[in-house]
């Protein structure tokens, strides 16, 4: 269920070329060229010993860009790939020119000039889907590897461009296509009052398919971690040591951290990555600027912030704490907190000052004894972190779901599945039955691009870097 | 006269692999792998239809990149040259991966546990040097080339990189070598009393040879401006209009400018694009923060930033210079610039206001007469500026000289050349002319590499970015 207007507009459509290389100075960049003209355009600016039209697929051919008046614009290495064999599906030339800003340009320029169209952001990528080379969560993830931040995010990128989570969803979806099939099948029958399908094993048959979209859609919760990261705000009082836990926990991840690119780091947001999770870690402004931190305001500030995270670090001292007990204020802040489901995780600091008699109070499952100056309990509040977040242990092989919009199609797939199920169990006619199973159906198909519309797509592609 | 050290180190040297497109995101990165394991190295990482050891030079292979425990780390395309027909002279293959940080460190990771080494900044294009595919000056291009933040920094850089300053420094050199062989002849036969050379057209030929040495090196005050672009002070009191004017010109180039990566904007420096040349426009603080100006310790100010730049632009009031006469301590910074070599532009500002009875001081040449606010004689102003600079119309053919490396060279060449010259004319024994005949051939040589250092060479190619 190819969407068949976008498919012709493409088969008749231009030739696009973008810079496909990040921008900036490097060895080489690499402009590419991709539609039905690719060839004629690239030979109308390309010299080289022999035509890129008449060079077979694959193959490198060394040769000048060289402009109207003769004019030689730079030294470059193009690449040919024929249709169907490239990444659009479509005549795809390569030219790898110098990586310098103009004569990037200069060459991009050229090729402009001589006929291609100057590509939107992820048109090849959205050419790629369209052509059926990639299906639709393939061709997010393509977007998704490339601006992943974390080993966790390429890990799941790259499982997800690899189609494991196709894989998933098509067999779910054939199983729901049979079972469509034969309650449409015995529609048509119904005159005959005969039942091809087993009411029995329809519902078994239905409800697995519903635990396994049930199972994808909860895998969002470790999706979402993988791909955007956990944001982790702390609370305390100034002198708890929430800048030296902080601290602490960065000490390992500093250099790893600050090498990648487009993590801003100021005073009060620091990231920190465990076994491949960024962990974005937020000083509560409320708490600590003011000097008698738990005070009201203070609380009702750091409830706020702490709403926009996911994990809320609460920073005690048990030199201080144990003697005078919790400020109630902190046991206020971890309620309204877990009330709204931001999962709380206590640090007790200053374990080189007070060893012994640490208030072993009723464990819930997240507090943790730490020494920020000496790094003791660090290694454990940093597994702590993890587990609080990926709780369920989804092992190696299961398919994460990391986009919002899968998990959106996963849920409304869900919900009429759910319907499905219970108008089966009613025992009201077929008919209905497979009305929701359709639904649901061409609510698994959005995630692959099966059922698609040019919004969806648009949606979906603008959102790439141009030359992808 | 290859440096023989270095060249057999290197090819008995190792394998080298570095990221070869920009830093950041984009739709592809490419990395580089050169030396004579490569195909091993790439072969053991990469898993396609068939090895790429076994397939032919120039050819694109896709496939996937899997580590030692047979996970997947990305989908690839690599691309084979076989040696000599490669960048370097060696072998060599290029990995298309996804254009992520993460993905394309993960990949160049994988290709150096398989065994090649880190490449230094410049290697690459330092082995096409070492290989003989490029000379010295050419490689150097390949660097400027890449930098260059202007239509004429471009130009230039591909003009020497296609050859053109090499070819004019061989045709001197090959001059020289005969004269030198002419003269060394006549010394081995020098007991017959043998005249090879005729003295008057060996005197001849030297002054042409030195002519084009001296035309070369004159290019150079031209080629810096290419290059580098030009550094121009602005100096005049507060209300004569210094930042209108700054802005006028700026109108039409700020889009261009801005786009160019690496040209930092501040409040008091700006740059203008003329004619593919770049002017950077620095207000001079001396004179700026003073009420009044010009007092003796703004000239002070205003001379030691003018001598830091190519060109003094000073602005004059005409409404209120014509009446008032001009500020003495104009006249004296002026003429201190003058002295020191720089170019003086004077800027009567405020036509508008005073269009009739400006006054018509006898004219040095550099006077302009402008309205910052209608734009009048503004675009005389930026030709101005570009013949100030470009006084020595060059043509479109003429070889340009852009880096201070070659001057240097060129100098002491023309140094021994004058000497050879007059020891000719003394009529002294041509053993004394051949001598420094070869000494000036030496300095030449070493903008081509014919004569080389690893000293040299470090210098030149530690500049490069790595992966070029």
């Amino acid at each position: 269920m190819l969407n068949l207007d976008v498919y012709l507009n493409l088969r008749d459509g231009d030739t696009i070329a973008a810079i496909a290389t990040p921008p900036g100075e490097g060895g080489i960049s690499v402009i590419r060229i991709s539609g039905q003209d690719s060839f004629a355009v690239a030979d109308r600016v390309f010299v080289g010993k022999s035509s890129l039209s008449a060079s077979p697929s694959h193959t490198a051919h060394f040769g000048k860009i060289v402009d109207g008046e003769g004019n030689y614009v730079d030294e470059v290495v193009a690449l040919t790939f024929k249709n169907p064999n490239s990444y659009t599906c479509e005549d795809v030339v390569e030219v790898s020119c110098h990586g310098g800003y103009i004569v990037t340009q200069k060459v991009l320029g050229m090729i402009l000039t001589a006929g291609a169209r100057a590509a939107e952001p992820g048109e090849f990528t959205k050419r790629a889907f369209l052509n059926g080379r990639l299906d639709l969560s393939q061709a997010e993830a393509v977007g998704d590897l490339i601006h992943s931040k974390s080993e966790a995010a390429y890990r799941s990128s790259l499982r997800q461009l690899s189609g494991e989570l196709s894989r998933e969803i098509k067999g779910v979806r054939d199983e729901l296509l049979n079972l469509a099939s034969l309650l449409e099948l015995e529609l048509d029958f119904s005159e005959e009052d005969v039942e091809f399908a087993n009411r029995k094993s329809l519902e078994g048959r239905l409800t697995d398919a519903l635990t396994v979209v049930d199972g994808l859609l909860s895998s969002y919760a470790v999706g979402r971690v993988y791909k955007e990261g956990v944001r982790v705000t702390i609370a305390g009082k100034p002198n708890a040591g929430k800048s030296s836990i902080l601290n602490a926990l960065l000490r390992e991840d500093r250099a790893i951290v600050s090498s990648i690119p487009g993590t801003t780091r100021d005073t009060i947001s620091e990231s920190v990555v465990i076994d491949g999770i960024v962990f974005r870690l937020t000083d509560t402004a409320g708490l600590r600027e003011t000097a008698d931190v738990i005070e009201r305001q203070g609380v009702d500030r750091a409830q706020k912030e702490a709403e926009q995270g996911d994990i809320l670090l609460l920073v005690l001292d048990l030199s201080e704490n144990y003697y005078n007990g919790i400020d109630p204020l902190y046991s206020k802040l971890e309620r309204i907190c877990g009330a709204a489901g931001i999962k709380v995780i206590k640090v007790w600091n200053k374990l080189d000052i007070h060893r012994s008699g640490a208030p072993r109070l009723p464990d819930e499952g997240r507090v943790f004894y730490v020494s920020a100056l000496t790094g003791e309990g660090i290694e454990a509040l940093r597994k702590g972190l993890l587990s609080a977040v990926l709780a369920a242990d989804l092992g190696e092989t299961s398919v994460v779901v990391t986009s919002a919009r899968h998990r959106d199609a996963l849920s409304r797939a869900g919900k009429s599945l759910r319907y499905s199920l219970e108008t089966l169990r009613s025992g009201r006619s077929g008919e209905f039955v497979a009305m929701d199973l359709r639904a649901g159906l061409n609510a698994l198909g959005e995630i692959t691009g099966e059922i698609t519309t040019d919004d969806i797509l648009n949606n979906i592609f603008s959102k790439f870097c141009i030359g992808k």
